[in-house]
């Protein structure tokens, strides 16, 4: 059984899964940002981001139902409303456009045609299982262990400062409007995380709930990092596309024979 | 929308899912019966179907738990007492030992501690994704579809042959202990498969139902399939080793850096 940490060395433990293992260390994020891609590539990825992008609201709304206090789930909304946003596509006040919109933008950018996107015809299953895994961890585990699976929130504005200026060294679709959702993350996720560090600091009372803390943080790493794994074998080395999954333009369906 | 197919248009339109995607078809299977992995790299695949076969009997007791007649769960049990077993390990009729203990001779053989196996501390994140994907599967859709989903059988005997032939051939741990798992399912299989592809063909009535099963079938062949890019990708091709994960004596672990 481990003891229990102070705040400073549970704080501490949090940002060190972080460091060992949070999806910025994976060599497909390595090339994407490093210009190492091909179009067809960042089309693969923004494609399968896309369920993860649609499902985020899923697992917020999964964790808002089991919330008693209001002012919790008061709380907790505003990252719904982020990223289903608070217009219609096409409306005037730009700022009230949520984040599934704005990745849409990019997929737009991409060349993709959005009904395609949409369908998630072309996911990989692999993609489907990691983020299905987040939706039914924060319905299956303790309130505390949902709260700190969001935590990786404390890791993301570095990688998508460094994806922004990653695109906008090496790409040419990158510009306004592919960058959107981006730009915006960076004002909400140190909003957000604030909250959700806060509470996971207050209320991990336990050595055991502290211990469960950093499973749930670490569950989350991993399911970011799965992700990749599955991009990077299906498009990158050794480029074994599944069957039945997207193909780019620029490369060709595998083919499997006995 | 589909039309009603004829008995045999059905079966074979079940049958091309498994000429199409079947995993004997993943570059994986190949190495792995051709005599082309290292003892490192088949511990890492047995480690992580371990997981699999410990979870075959909580997917078939959730099916068995929404079935409503108590012939068909009768029918049903058999499955579940292939896998559990009707003796404790060690006992003298060898005959019924089921096939969690089987697979754990084979993990023996391969060096591999039972107590590390059992302990699923180095499952690669997407392995349980995917497994539990089937679990999660069998519970959220119709029963029809729950049964439909286990016809992977009607293929499983031709790689189990290839599979017995292939080790014997290309690998010293090969012997009847190690074995064993594999040649019980040649018997078992057929018998479980007949049932369930009678059941399918009499009970999806509509073009829909049988759209359905169609699907089910396909959504577990691309699970079994997403075993094997995830260990294609950590232990064969890029080898890149998720953080955390198992790391076979014979390799080093990766290293991730920013």
């Amino acid at each position: 059984m481990s003891d229990f940490l102070s705040v400073d060395a549970f704080r501490d433990a949090l940002h060190a899964i972080g460091a060992r293992q949070y999806h910025d260390l994976h060599p497909f994020h390595q090339l994407l940002h490093g210009g190492g891609l091909k179009k067809g590539q960042i089309q693969a990825w923004a494609l399968n981001r896309f369920y993860y992008q649609v499902s985020i609201p899923r697992k917020d709304l999964t964790i808002m139902a089991r919330m008693d206090d209001p002012a919790l789930r008061r709380a907790w909304m505003q990252r719904v409303l982020d990223h289903d946003g608070l217009t219609q596509t096409g409306a005037l006040d730009e700022t009230k456009v949520g984040g599934i919109e704005r990745w849409l933008r990019l997929t737009d950018g991409l060349g993709l045609d959005r009904d395609y996107v949409r369908s998630l015809d072309g996911l990989l299953p692999a993609t489907r299982y990691a983020v299905d895994a987040y939706v039914n961890f924060v319905r299956d585990h303790s309130l505390l262990e949902a709260v700190a699976s969001s935590l990786t929130e404390l890791f993301a504005p570095a990688i998508h400062r460094e994806r922004i200026a990653g695109f906008e060294q090496n790409y040419a679709f990158a510009n306004d409007s592919t960058l959107s959702y981006f730009r915006k993350r960076l004002d909400e996720a140190p909003r957000d995380v604030e909250f959700g560090l806060n509470y996971v600091l207050t209320n991990a009372r336990t050595a055991e709930q502290q211990q469960q803390c950093l499973r749930a943080l670490r569950f989350k790493t991993e399911l970011l990092w799965a992700q990749l794994d599955a991009l990077h074998h299906a498009y990158v080395t050794p480029n074994l596309i599944p069957p039945g999954a997207f193909v780019p333009d620029d490369m060709t369906p595998t083919e499997y024979r006995r």
